[in-house]
């Protein structure tokens, strides 16, 4: 398995798994998170191996269409980079706590 | 106009925008940016006012049904808040500009 491409893909299922179908969400979460075969998910579902890759291939699209409208990992990824560089500055210049505890809370969220 | 329902759409329309077809696009923002009335679409685009009406109407439900998944304005309203009080202690500790551009930049990511 490609890892970058297994990576982008787990991101991608955390940011907009809330609009796929159940079906979609469990073959997505096996194949991706899990780690299992197209064949372990065929057998599980009592499906052809055939039907699983393609509804996996039809997710991958939706997904890549979700993030051209609405760019979360992108912004997500912005965001991200911003608090690390406000982590690095706050840390040499010895921050109070309650400013790295509101940084820290920022770079917890989604 | 319900000047409360009038700011939340237009958050979610702000941020769901991508999702919604061009007919879809150009009723919210006539209705809700730019204030026109039901009539006056409907003469805009020689459809009935009921149509105008049962369009918006879906498309406002389609909204609210995208922020109950995705939780975008949600999510922008908490970290909006996060970095005000980011602000206002760095305000207190005269923080350098350097600390207070790079807040400023995540204060204007959406």
């Amino acid at each position: 398995m490609n890892l970058d491409k297994t990576m982008r893909m787990n991101y991608l299922y955390d940011f907009y798994q809330s609009l796929l179908t159940p079906k979609q969400r469990s073959y997505m979460s096996l194949y991706y998170l899990e780690d299992y075969s197209l064949g372990e998910i065929a057998e599980e579902f009592d499906v052809s191996r055939q039907a699983v890759y393609d509804n996996i291939k039809r997710t991958e699209t939706m997904l890549e269409q979700y993030e051209e409208k609405l760019l979360l990992l992108k912004k997500f990824q912005e965001r991200q980079q911003l608090v690390l560089q406000l982590k690095s500055i706050l840390d040499e210049t010895q921050a109070s706590d309650e400013i790295k505890q509101i940084v820290d809370t920022i770079e917890k969220l989604d």
